[in-house]
Protein backbone atom coordinates (compact mmCIF):
# COMPACT_ATOMS: atom_id res chain seq x y z
CA UNK A 1 0.00 0.00 0.00
CA UNK A 2 1.09 3.63 -0.59
CA UNK A 3 1.92 6.26 1.92
CA UNK A 4 -1.54 7.69 3.23
CA UNK A 5 -3.08 10.89 2.26
CA UNK A 6 -3.91 14.03 4.79
CA UNK A 7 -6.25 16.74 4.35
CA UNK A 8 -4.81 19.63 3.67
CA UNK A 9 -7.51 22.15 3.47
CA UNK A 10 -11.08 22.71 3.29
CA UNK A 11 -12.29 25.61 0.56
CA UNK A 12 -15.32 27.61 1.65
CA UNK A 13 -17.17 30.02 -0.61
CA UNK A 14 -18.38 32.98 0.69
CA UNK A 15 -20.30 35.87 0.44
CA UNK A 16 -18.55 38.22 2.94
CA UNK A 17 -15.02 37.11 3.95
CA UNK A 18 -15.23 39.79 7.04
CA UNK A 19 -18.36 38.13 8.03
CA UNK A 20 -17.34 34.49 8.22
CA UNK A 21 -13.93 35.52 9.56
CA UNK A 22 -15.59 36.61 12.68
CA UNK A 23 -16.68 33.11 13.64
CA UNK A 24 -12.73 31.43 13.32
CA UNK A 25 -11.62 34.28 14.95
CA UNK A 26 -14.05 34.83 17.80
CA UNK A 27 -15.06 31.42 18.92
CA UNK A 28 -12.46 29.53 17.28
CA UNK A 29 -8.90 31.36 18.15
CA UNK A 30 -7.60 31.82 14.38
CA UNK A 31 -5.83 34.55 13.10
CA UNK A 32 -6.05 34.72 9.33
CA UNK A 33 -2.89 35.13 6.92
CA UNK A 34 -2.78 38.20 4.61
CA UNK A 35 -5.45 37.57 1.54
CA UNK A 36 -3.75 35.74 -1.68
CA UNK A 37 -5.61 35.82 -4.95
CA UNK A 38 -5.83 32.32 -7.12
CA UNK A 39 -7.90 31.60 -10.02
CA UNK A 40 -9.98 35.45 -9.80
CA UNK A 41 -11.02 34.70 -6.17
CA UNK A 42 -9.88 36.52 -2.76
CA UNK A 43 -8.26 33.50 -0.80
CA UNK A 44 -8.02 34.20 3.38
CA UNK A 45 -5.91 30.81 5.16
CA UNK A 46 -7.27 30.06 8.25
CA UNK A 47 -4.57 27.94 10.49
CA UNK A 48 -6.59 24.90 12.24
CA UNK A 49 -3.85 22.73 13.20
CA UNK A 50 -2.05 20.60 10.75
CA UNK A 51 -4.77 21.32 7.93
CA UNK A 52 -6.18 24.67 7.30
CA UNK A 53 -9.75 26.46 6.07
CA UNK A 54 -9.57 28.41 2.66
CA UNK A 55 -11.94 31.05 2.37
CA UNK A 56 -13.04 31.72 -0.79
CA UNK A 57 -14.81 34.85 -2.17
CA UNK A 58 -15.31 36.46 -6.11
CA UNK A 59 -18.27 38.95 -7.29
CA UNK A 60 -17.15 38.39 -11.03
CA UNK A 61 -19.58 34.99 -11.70
CA UNK A 62 -17.17 34.37 -14.56
CA UNK A 63 -14.48 32.92 -11.54
CA UNK A 64 -15.01 29.43 -10.75
CA UNK A 65 -15.73 30.70 -7.08
CA UNK A 66 -17.87 33.53 -8.39
CA UNK A 67 -19.77 31.16 -10.31
CA UNK A 68 -20.73 28.60 -7.08
CA UNK A 69 -21.60 32.04 -5.12
CA UNK A 70 -24.15 32.87 -7.78
CA UNK A 71 -25.40 29.48 -8.52
CA UNK A 72 -25.52 27.89 -4.99
CA UNK A 73 -24.54 30.51 -2.62
CA UNK A 74 -22.51 30.35 0.48
CA UNK A 75 -20.70 26.86 1.52
CA UNK A 76 -18.46 24.14 1.80
CA UNK A 77 -16.75 24.28 -1.92
CA UNK A 78 -13.92 21.11 -1.77
CA UNK A 79 -11.67 19.30 0.20
CA UNK A 80 -7.72 19.14 -0.31
CA UNK A 81 -5.44 16.25 0.24
CA UNK A 82 -1.93 16.12 0.83
CA UNK A 83 -0.40 12.91 -0.91
CA UNK A 84 3.56 11.92 -1.18
CA UNK A 85 3.55 12.01 -4.83
CA UNK A 86 1.06 13.86 -6.75
CA UNK A 87 2.22 12.65 -10.27
CA UNK A 88 1.66 8.94 -8.88
CA UNK A 89 -1.58 9.75 -7.39
CA UNK A 90 -3.02 11.54 -10.82
CA UNK A 91 -1.80 8.26 -12.47
CA UNK A 92 -3.68 6.24 -10.10
CA UNK A 93 -6.57 8.29 -10.66
CA UNK A 94 -6.37 7.69 -14.72
CA UNK A 95 -5.76 3.61 -14.08
CA UNK A 96 -9.07 3.42 -12.07
CA UNK A 97 -11.04 5.55 -14.66
CA UNK A 98 -11.30 9.55 -12.52
CA UNK A 99 -11.57 11.82 -14.74
CA UNK A 100 -9.18 14.94 -13.80
CA UNK A 101 -9.89 18.67 -14.00
CA UNK A 102 -6.04 19.19 -14.32
CA UNK A 103 -4.62 16.46 -16.32
CA UNK A 104 -1.30 18.62 -15.64
CA UNK A 105 -0.82 19.59 -12.23
CA UNK A 106 -0.39 23.61 -11.67
CA UNK A 107 0.37 25.73 -8.97
CA UNK A 108 -2.15 26.89 -6.62
CA UNK A 109 -2.45 29.64 -3.83
CA UNK A 110 -0.08 28.41 -1.31
CA UNK A 111 2.56 28.00 -4.27
CA UNK A 112 2.65 24.33 -4.35
CA UNK A 113 1.28 22.03 -7.15
CA UNK A 114 -2.25 20.88 -7.57
CA UNK A 115 -4.38 19.08 -9.51
CA UNK A 116 -8.50 19.01 -8.86
CA UNK A 117 -10.65 15.56 -9.73
CA UNK A 118 -13.83 16.32 -11.39
CA UNK A 119 -16.75 15.78 -9.14
CA UNK A 120 -18.41 13.43 -11.01
CA UNK A 121 -15.93 11.11 -10.53
CA UNK A 122 -15.72 11.45 -7.02
CA UNK A 123 -19.87 11.14 -6.06
CA UNK A 124 -20.41 15.03 -6.33
CA UNK A 125 -17.40 16.02 -4.18
CA UNK A 126 -14.94 18.81 -5.81
CA UNK A 127 -11.58 17.10 -4.71
CA UNK A 128 -8.06 19.26 -4.56
CA UNK A 129 -4.66 16.58 -4.72
CA UNK A 130 -1.60 18.57 -3.18
CA UNK A 131 2.17 17.02 -2.37
CA UNK B 1 -6.03 34.39 23.09
CA UNK B 2 -7.53 31.30 24.15
CA UNK B 3 -6.37 28.16 22.58
CA UNK B 4 -6.57 27.27 18.60
CA UNK B 5 -9.40 24.77 17.40
CA UNK B 6 -7.77 22.26 15.01
CA UNK B 7 -9.63 20.33 12.24
CA UNK B 8 -11.59 17.15 13.41
CA UNK B 9 -12.98 16.11 10.46
CA UNK B 10 -15.29 16.48 7.37
CA UNK B 11 -18.54 15.10 6.88
CA UNK B 12 -19.52 13.94 3.48
CA UNK B 13 -23.05 13.03 1.98
CA UNK B 14 -22.97 9.76 -0.04
CA UNK B 15 -25.22 8.40 -2.24
CA UNK B 16 -23.91 4.60 -2.33
CA UNK B 17 -21.03 4.19 0.52
CA UNK B 18 -19.23 1.46 -1.30
CA UNK B 19 -18.67 3.74 -4.80
CA UNK B 20 -17.46 6.72 -2.44
CA UNK B 21 -15.00 4.25 -0.50
CA UNK B 22 -13.62 3.08 -3.57
CA UNK B 23 -11.99 6.82 -4.27
CA UNK B 24 -9.97 7.24 -0.67
CA UNK B 25 -8.95 3.42 -1.23
CA UNK B 26 -7.46 3.50 -4.55
CA UNK B 27 -6.15 6.46 -4.94
CA UNK B 28 -5.26 8.10 -1.17
CA UNK B 29 -4.29 4.57 0.21
CA UNK B 30 -6.98 4.85 3.06
CA UNK B 31 -8.65 2.06 4.72
CA UNK B 32 -11.85 2.63 6.27
CA UNK B 33 -13.10 2.36 10.01
CA UNK B 34 -16.01 -0.29 10.80
CA UNK B 35 -19.23 1.52 10.46
CA UNK B 36 -21.16 3.24 13.13
CA UNK B 37 -24.63 4.57 13.14
CA UNK B 38 -25.47 8.14 14.23
CA UNK B 39 -28.11 10.18 14.04
CA UNK B 40 -29.78 7.77 11.62
CA UNK B 41 -27.04 7.62 9.27
CA UNK B 42 -24.25 4.56 8.40
CA UNK B 43 -21.12 6.57 9.04
CA UNK B 44 -17.40 5.45 7.67
CA UNK B 45 -14.46 6.99 9.35
CA UNK B 46 -11.52 7.44 7.25
CA UNK B 47 -8.34 8.66 9.12
CA UNK B 48 -6.57 11.39 7.07
CA UNK B 49 -3.51 12.25 8.85
CA UNK B 50 -4.60 13.94 12.33
CA UNK B 51 -8.05 14.85 10.68
CA UNK B 52 -10.67 12.19 9.41
CA UNK B 53 -13.13 12.17 6.79
CA UNK B 54 -17.09 11.16 7.68
CA UNK B 55 -18.62 9.48 4.97
CA UNK B 56 -22.38 9.63 5.87
CA UNK B 57 -25.35 7.90 4.02
CA UNK B 58 -28.98 7.43 5.12
CA UNK B 59 -32.17 6.23 2.18
CA UNK B 60 -34.43 7.05 5.16
CA UNK B 61 -35.48 11.11 4.07
CA UNK B 62 -36.39 11.90 7.68
CA UNK B 63 -32.96 11.79 8.77
CA UNK B 64 -31.02 14.86 8.53
CA UNK B 65 -28.64 12.86 6.05
CA UNK B 66 -31.23 11.23 4.63
CA UNK B 67 -32.96 14.28 3.78
CA UNK B 68 -29.56 16.25 3.03
CA UNK B 69 -29.50 13.90 -0.07
CA UNK B 70 -33.39 14.10 -0.87
CA UNK B 71 -32.75 17.58 -1.01
CA UNK B 72 -29.13 18.47 -2.81
CA UNK B 73 -27.71 14.79 -3.38
CA UNK B 74 -24.67 14.03 -2.20
CA UNK B 75 -21.87 16.64 -1.54
CA UNK B 76 -19.89 18.23 1.19
CA UNK B 77 -22.10 18.17 4.51
CA UNK B 78 -20.40 19.71 7.83
CA UNK B 79 -16.88 20.38 9.06
CA UNK B 80 -16.06 19.51 12.52
CA UNK B 81 -13.76 21.55 14.40
CA UNK B 82 -12.03 20.22 17.97
CA UNK B 83 -11.83 23.05 20.54
CA UNK B 84 -9.88 22.42 23.62
CA UNK B 85 -13.30 23.17 25.86
CA UNK B 86 -16.33 22.48 24.07
CA UNK B 87 -18.20 24.48 27.07
CA UNK B 88 -16.11 27.65 26.80
CA UNK B 89 -16.29 27.67 23.03
CA UNK B 90 -20.44 27.09 23.33
CA UNK B 91 -20.25 30.28 25.74
CA UNK B 92 -18.39 32.38 23.25
CA UNK B 93 -20.94 31.30 20.25
CA UNK B 94 -23.78 32.23 22.70
CA UNK B 95 -21.81 35.88 23.73
CA UNK B 96 -21.07 36.61 19.83
CA UNK B 97 -24.87 35.97 19.04
CA UNK B 98 -24.31 32.67 17.11
CA UNK B 99 -27.04 30.18 16.85
CA UNK B 100 -27.06 26.61 18.54
CA UNK B 101 -28.64 23.64 17.20
CA UNK B 102 -27.25 21.78 20.26
CA UNK B 103 -27.80 24.16 23.10
CA UNK B 104 -26.64 21.26 25.50
CA UNK B 105 -23.63 19.19 23.73
CA UNK B 106 -24.48 15.35 23.12
CA UNK B 107 -22.55 12.42 22.24
CA UNK B 108 -21.43 12.12 18.76
CA UNK B 109 -20.22 9.11 16.75
CA UNK B 110 -16.65 9.19 17.61
CA UNK B 111 -18.22 8.94 21.45
CA UNK B 112 -16.52 12.31 21.91
CA UNK B 113 -18.81 15.25 23.24
CA UNK B 114 -20.53 17.54 20.42
CA UNK B 115 -22.28 20.32 19.50
CA UNK B 116 -23.61 22.00 15.90
CA UNK B 117 -23.56 25.48 15.29
CA UNK B 118 -26.61 26.82 13.12
CA UNK B 119 -25.69 26.78 9.50
CA UNK B 120 -27.82 30.44 9.36
CA UNK B 121 -25.23 31.57 12.07
CA UNK B 122 -21.79 30.34 10.04
CA UNK B 123 -22.53 32.06 6.67
CA UNK B 124 -24.36 28.82 5.39
CA UNK B 125 -21.91 26.12 6.75
CA UNK B 126 -23.24 23.54 9.04
CA UNK B 127 -20.28 23.73 11.44
CA UNK B 128 -20.02 20.93 14.33
CA UNK B 129 -17.52 21.34 17.11
CA UNK B 130 -16.43 18.94 19.87
CA UNK B 131 -13.23 18.54 22.42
Amino acid sequence: MFEQAVIAHVGVAVTDLDDALAFYRDVLGVMPRPPLTADGATVVLLDLGTGQVELLHSDDPTTPIGKFLAKRGAGLHHVCYKVPNLDAALDRCRAEGYRLLDEVPRIGAGGHRIAFVHPKATAGILIELTE
